[in-house]
Order: C-alpha cells, then sequence, then structure tokens
C-alpha cells in the first residue's frame, strides 16, 4: 500500500502541518523522534525547514549522514509519536521499546517507519550557521511515498479512515486530530 | 474576548500547524494574505519561520516596515482565507473586497484580521540570504493575543467551538479541518 510519489507534486503530502517523525542513520546506528517544526519552504525541488535541538540523537546522525527521512504518522501511532518524543535514544533502543518496524528503502541511509502515512527521504542542506544560531536545518527531499490509502499520488483523500488521519501536536502530550477534508472551490479536491 | 498572551508560551498558539493570515503594513499601505508555511522555531523569545513568495505584495511591506501579524484564522473565515490566497494586493483592496474587521494594536504597525483565534505580532529578523535565496523569513514575536472562547491563555481549550476551529491547507482551495483534541498522557491538558 505504500507506493512511489512523484516528487514534484510531493510538498502536498506534508502540507498540512502534522506532527512528524524523523529518522536518522550513520556508523549502524539509527534513531527516530517526533517533530512538530518541520514544514515545506518549497515546491518543486521540495524542500521543507526542520528544526532538530541541540544534543539530540537525532541531530546528530543527521549530521553525520547528511540524510535524514520526514514521516507523516497516523492516530493510531499516537502514543508511539508520544513516547519517542519523550524519551532519547541516548540512553533508549526507541525502535524496540516501542514496537517500530523499520521499512528500507534503496539509496536511503535511515530506515522509514512503518505504519506512517507519508515518507519523505531528504539530504541536508549545508547551513552551519543555521543549525548554530537557531537549531533549524533546511532539507530537500530525493524521494517521496504514501500510503494509498491516505492519498491518491499526493493528493490527500477526502475519506481517510480515522485510524490513518493525521495529528497536529499543540504543546505536552495533547494534540489536535484531523477532522474532515474541505474543498472550498469546484473542483479544487483535483486541483493543484 | 481577545486578550494578551505572554510571550513564554506563545508557541503553543501556532503549534499545531494550521494555515495562517500574515498582514503588514507600509508607507500608509496594508495588506493580507494566506500562508501555510508558517512554524514555531523557537519557544521563548517565539520565533518563527515564514515563507513569502517573491513578488507578493505583503513580502514588500513587511520589508519595508520590518514587521508582520500572524495569526491563525477559522473554519469561519474559510472563504476569507481562500480568497485572500487567491488574488494579489497589487489589483484588489484585499479588506474591502472580503469585508475583513481591521483591529489596531498600539505600537503594532500592521493591522490584526477580526475574527481569528490567535494574533502574534513579530519583528522580522535580518537574514537577507535566506529571503533571497528561498523566500525564507526568521521573525520574532513581540506581543501575542488570543481569542478566550479558543485558548485558555496559550492552551488550546477541548472544546472549541467548530466554527472557531483551525483549518489545515491541503492544495488548492483544499484544507483538513481540526477535529478535537486529545490528551495522551494525565494531565497533558495542563501541561508544558
Amino acid at each position: 500500500m505504500r507506493v512511489s510519489v512523484p516528487l514534484d507534486t510531493s510538498w502536498r503530502l506534508f502540507n498540512h502541518g502534522p506532527v512528524t517523525l524523523v529518522t536518522a542513520a550513520a556508523d549502524g546506528a539509527e534513531n527516530v523522534m517526533a517533530a512538530a517544526w518541520v514544514t515545506p519552504m518549497d515546491f518543486d525541488p521540495p524542500r521543507f525547514t526542520v528544526v532538530l535541538a541541540t544534543g539530540s540523537r537525532t541531530r546528530e546522525l543527521a549530521e553525520a549522514s547528511g540524510e535524514l527521512v520526514l514521516q507523516v504518522p497516523t492516530r493510531d501511532q499516537l502514543h508511539l509519536i508520544d513516547g519517542v518524543g519523550s524519551c532519547s535514544g541516548r540512553d533508549t533502543d526507541k525502535w524496540a521499546a516501542f514496537g517500530i518496524e523499520k521499512l528500507r528503502e534503496p539509496g536511503v541511509q535511515a530506515p522509514l517507519v512503518g505504519g506512517c502515512s507519508a515518507w519523505m527521504a531528504c539530504r541536508v542542506l549545508a547551513e552551519p550557521r543555521l543549525a548554530q544560531d537557531f537549531d533549524l536545518f533546511l532539507v530537500q527531499g530525493f524521494a517521496a511515498w504514501a500510503d494509498e490509502r491516505v492519498y491518491d499520488g499526493s493528493r490527500r483523500r477526502a475519506d481517510v479512515p480515522e485510524g490513518l488521519r493525521s495529528v497536529h501536536h499543540v504543546s505536552g502530550g495533547t494534540y489536535v486530530l484531523e477532522g474532515g477534508v474541505i474543498s472550498v472551490r469546484p473542483g479544487a479536491a483535483t486541483g493543484a
């Protein structure tokens, strides 16, 4: 059910502001974290701003490898999201602790988190001052995938099953849930 | 019903990834646009990444004044959001065209859009290379307000009336609606 998505419209997968999971791998180590501060900043090639706190293990691995994977987790994964966002990969094997399935894609260093609705493999752009001053990373997607039950290509479906809907982080353990999808203009659901 | 919010927790007002409205004013001109690519990047002082397309009128006014106001519009304003995001202030008086109420705050150059649920007055940080290369602006909040029906201080209420809920832009005229609010950890709704 996970299918490749054309890169030029793949920004849409992340456009509605969900909380994300970020994975990174380097030198045999792999970690996953939750990140609310992840947003598109360009269409084609797709680029994103990503905030990764100083000292976080995932940031270290992303800096060492020059890559990370962004993913949109689902409502069914709410406890996983909150869990990996509330402990550190320094002292916890999050993969084992939360029973996370690792998916592999050729040419992508980090594992993809199984059960998510969208995935974007990214290279980290060289912006050391932004990382140092603001914990801000600019990344560029080079491959994207989506669960067909949630997306028709890169278009979010109007009838996403409740368990596969996105969640949006408010603060602490509190999240806004995705309600329905609405189109304001005739034909907008199929428009760009 | 619009009340001032302490700045140190005001990042929460925008944390769940809603579409935003951006206002800016300079030299007697005022404009408003819709922006999906607006995200917190720091807590205290609150800082945000904001993408403003090259050539947009609101960007010109923000660059000229060094200020802008971010706001979280509501489901009741869906047609306003889509409308101001689909025309230019160069040839349209958006305020008149969409019947937008302007609110004034002392010390803030741009008007606030009436009927929104949260507002953040920001100064633009001097990052000319990011603007030129990526249309990316880094801004720092200096005053914040929220509608008490939607936020208890800076905490999003669990029982936001449907018409005041946020909307999240997918693409074109398509939006994800805010569903309910859920807390994963006991006491999380009142936690940080």
